[in-house]
């Protein structure tokens, strides 16, 4: 017997999956066929998962019907919500779908500095009428979460912030659901590799929102532009790769093919759609001239995102790294400045290429983004 | 009359220049044809200027017999240096090829803040057998080298830190030499093209070596991907782009033409070549597995620029935006530590796909990346 490859196949809930075992001490590394990445990418555009009010079973239900791919988004919600937004898109659409979740981190080892933190933000808190609430750290009701998820089976299931265990990936693969990791360095696709995920959302640091790195810090050496992560990805995995991270016209979505992405994950380019649940003065801050750049911030969470530069991004350069404590004390005052309309205590999450956000209808953004 | 656009003509030097006329307050947009970008990029591919060693008639001449565009790098040396080496090139080949100068920026206005950093360096210094030198501001010749060039007229100019001043560009236009301005942010993109530019280098924050940006300082919002900075500038003018930032393989040239790109621009791809002029232990560094990623850094020379993370860079993450002073006072340090092979102290400056430079010559690395 020549060749040290061991074809297994599995079928799963009508899906054929290609298992290919190979005898070497890292383990079994599992790929997805063709036939599988197809019908999840019908076309090669996937609508981000934007927690926090932009993502919403509407835009989902849009992308799929529009034949993309959307994600519901798991953080900030319960379990029972989330479950309730899936069953919803089910109702509205029997396209594919996906469900993100975010990975619980550790808390944060300096919990003095984030009550400084906290204190010096007094004066934003009276300004917009809110309030600082308490650092608490939390874990976004995980287990709650990853027992829904599973039980309902989405086609997808993706997760930001960290590598979910392998017992955890194997669950939903029983499951028929694909498991897709987002990273933001070579390490991190290695180490979601290891844990068997079908899948990669390789995020570039273009991208807007919070950034998908497993840790809070923003270590130097870990901002990877996202054509040279897609290459430096597959130098040390072969796993399919989702590109996401200022992708917002069709040469984009085209350079990421070429790079080697099966699909482009566009957040940004849907934030000022109709179905999109985003504050309207988020939606409008997108179009606003006193807004012409983004960039990168813990100011409002403690975990690197990126965002319209404003005021308090500039006023709090030096926020630690402690999500989600911070985040959960900033939640009063954002949502007190959106009231407001207070757009400078606003976190505005926006990508590099926010300038290309249009306020049609989801399927029009997809048909271009596709063309 | 229904267009409104005015068509010229112009013959330079054999080729063919088309010049469109628009009658709007901003004046005459020239636009290269095809034509032309076809004479310059027989292959998409250019071997970017590396100054302080790396780019050499050799590299220059060895790119354009293989179908690809090199540059010199005028930077770091003296204006009869540099029409030496055009000379060389244009014994060993009939092929084009470019010519690097950099713009001159203004002093430091906090020389104290500089002289402060410079101390701190002492101890650097001590450890490599170096010296710390002053923090002299100069324009690297500006004026001469100019006119060198000028005189030699080459096929193509591109300016680095800076846009010249339009009388400069239209002074190379009539030597029938290109103009190239590289910029890494939307609105160096508009003051290259009011400038009256043929093309632009546009440069993603992944390349290696010094940052192409119009100030010393690294401004929150400037820290543009390639991917994205294709797209914004696109949005803001016409002209062709040669994209740079972090492109080392065939799947990535691609992708940076999908994006819209006439051609891909690389350095670190070309480092350990035999041609390169890259010192040893720079060479060396790039594929020790001491060093696994890169970071931004103005330790060096006061101005962001991109290499192998290492102690110095670590240690000295306060350096001011005060470019050459800074790196005219570590000029000696730098050559103790690189002759000491004491790469803890060196700049390693390379780009965020350092992993794939190759010691193949470069010929083979334009058939890689051109395939």
């Amino acid at each position: 017997m020549p060749s040290p490859w061991l074809v297994i196949m599995v079928v799963t809930r009508g899906i054929r999956r290609v298992v290919f075992a190979v005898p070497r001490p890292t383990g079994i590394m599992r790929v997805m066929t063709v036939h599988e990445l197809r019908d999840l990418f019908r076309l090669p555009v996937v609508v981000a998962p934007m927690a926090g009010g932009p993502s919403n079973p509407a835009l989902v239900a849009a992308a799929a019907e529009a034949g993309a791919l959307g994600f519901l988004a798991g953080g900030y919600k319960t379990a029972d919500a989330l479950v309730a937004e899936i069953a919803e898109v089910q109702a509205q659409t029997t396209g594919p779908f996906g469900v993100n979740l975010f990975v619980p981190g550790d808390r944060s080892a300096e919990p003095e500095r984030v009550a400084a933190y906290v204190t010096s933000l007094a004066g934003d808190a009276l300004a917009t009428g809110g309030a600082v609430g308490d650092p608490v750290w939390d874990d976004d009701g995980w287990a709650d979460k990853l027992a829904a998820v599973l039980a309902t089976a989405p086609p997808l299931v993706s997760f930001t912030f960290g590598c979910p265990p392998p017992e955890v990936v194997a669950g939903f693969r029983a499951a028929g659901t694909a498991v897709a990791v987002t990273v933001t360095s070579p390490a991190e696709a290695q180490a979601a590799a290891a844990a068997d995920a079908d899948l990669l959302c390789v995020q570039g640091m273009e991208a807007g929102a919070h950034r998908g790195t497993f840790s809070n810090s923003d270590a130097p050496g870990q901002d990877y532009g996202l054509l040279s992560l897609i290459g430096e990805v597959a130098r040390v995995t072969g796993l399919p790769q989702i590109a996401a991270g200022g992708i917002v016209s069709t040469a984009q979505v085209r350079a990421v093919l070429a790079a080697g992405a099966v699909a482009a994950q566009c957040g940004t380019a849907f934030l000022r759609c109709p179905e999109s649940g985003a504050h309207p003065t988020h939606k409008a801050a997108l179009v606003s001239p006193r807004y012409t750049v983004t960039a990168i911030t813990r100011a409002f969470s403690g975990r690197p995102a990126r965002g319209l530069l404003n005021r308090f991004m500039l006023g709090h350069a030096d926020a630690p790294a402690a999500y989600p404590e911070i985040n959960n004390a900033t939640r009063g005052l954002r949502a007190a400045a959106a009231r407001a309309g207070d757009t400078d205590r606003m976190s505005l999450w926006a990508g590099q290429g926010f300038r290309s956000a249009t306020n049609r209808p989801a399927a029009d953004v997809i048909e271009m983004l596709a063309r």
